[in-house]
């Protein structure tokens, strides 16, 4: 059995050197991977490096998935999940809106979370069955109602096919429900939802390094984290993804099935 | 004649003393205003007020303008145009973007501007025909094509019948542009595109204070402005407004002119 709390202390330093990386990097060679509007910087690479090096060194029996390399299938074995930069094309246009996602998996499911916002300096962290934090501050989801919820909306901007559906989420989020916002970081989207700082978060089509560790800070933070067109939730493959306080779960739901029928 | 320099002086730091108070407060009375999810905190009251006392002392003659007042007709005056807390529900929901935006108007047009962002500390001015700057580093609008554009997208929550609009807009630059972020307030939308941080920003319908600023920080960092609504710019009145590099202007414009037939 390993030391969730010693990790946590470790992989903590170890996202607030990465970071520093990031925060410090004013111009980084971009490179376009494939799909629409899909980029990787070296950046990216130089990140993971590090954190692959690193996080390995820590748990050397640990299998490594990160976002700019091929990725075998997900085992019930600890397996680090991470996505070195969460927003690379805000990271590529200056607009500080990115971060560093961790999970540590176990029997397919995140039991350790670390995700770190660099240019504002915000640690968001949890470890399973022990609530989430924010810079080590307690984090909870709101209790806002469906009419006043805001929504951090994810536009899946690679997938052309997915384009109709997230249109009506936005419509009928912003005509149903408060306002839109869409930040452009699913990572910091699921930090948002456990932070009370939205109500709920949707985005037709993820990738596990999206979304891993922001499930479990999601979690630990009373938030209900679904994958609605899954029949059981899955980290092991992209998907689509739902977030919510309690209070707006049901409906957003219905949103997010109503948009499934307009997928091409 | 009055000394644009050292007004600017004056006003940098009378800004900067504001935004501190933003950002050391932690929670602030909400009240409601008139319109959808329109609302005002105790600190919007308290930065105007603080805001309008000393820019009245540093020019006695001016009139004063500004959101959380009644205010009368634009004139060819001397006039302060401000907004003490653009992105009021950010700023309610601790989301870190949010901005105080202050113009100096005469004839009618912006001669001097000044927006501050205080969680990140960035400052971005301009005076007519002068360039404009963030952090008193040049700054320039982005030479991005429409095709890739990044496109700041403002969902004008307030007005029920212009989500049809918003919505084909959001779709349309989905599929033909690169991808759209929705940050919640107007003012940074205009920094974010003179700073080359996106390529087109449009919202349907914004008040002066929400643009008096962002306009002339846009024009002077080589970004068309326009309020393709109207016959002619005009900032006494609420507009349409969309900005963009000159690059992808005529494409834009082609967007939320088609986009005006969806208004209800």
């Amino acid at each position: 059995m390993i030391d969730l709390h010693a990790i946590l202390t470790a992989v903590e330093a170890l996202i607030r050197q990465a970071g520093q990386k990031i925060a410090d990097t004013t111009a980084s060679p971009i490179h376009e991977k494939s799909g629409h509007f899909n980029f990787v910087t070296d950046t990216d690479v130089a990140v993971q490096e590090f954190l692959r090096e690193n996080l390995m060194r820590l748990l050397p029996a640990c299998r490594f998935f990160a976002e700019e390399q091929e990725n075998e299938t997900l085992t019930d074995e600890y397996t680090w999940v991470v996505d070195p930069v969460d927003g690379t094309c805000n990271f590529m246009r200056h607009r500080h809106a990115s971060c560093i996602s961790i999970a540590l998996m176990h029997m397919r499911q995140p039991v350790l979370a670390v995700i770190y916002q660099p240019f504002i300096d915000e640690l968001y962290t949890a470890i399973v069955g022990e609530g989430a934090y924010l810079n080590g501050h307690p984090i909870h989801v709101s209790s806002t109602s469906f009419k006043n919820a805001l929504v951090d909306l994810g536009t899946a901007p690679y997938y052309a096919e997915l384009a109709d559906a997230v249109t009506y989420c936005f419509h009928t989020f912003l005509t149903q429900a408060g306002d839109i916002r869409r930040v452009g970081s699913a990572a910091l989207d699921c930090c948002n939802l456990a932070s009370g700082r939205s109500d709920i978060f949707c985005e037709p089509l993820l990738s596990p390094w999206d979304f891993a560790a922001g499930a479990l800070i999601i979690r630990e933070a009373g938030g209900v984290f679904m994958m609605p067109y899954n029949t059981e939730i899955d980290f092991g493959k992209p998907a689509c993804i739902l977030a919510a306080n309690p209070q707006c779960a049901s409906r957003a739901l219905e949103v997010v099935m109503k948009a499934k029928e307009l997928i091409k």
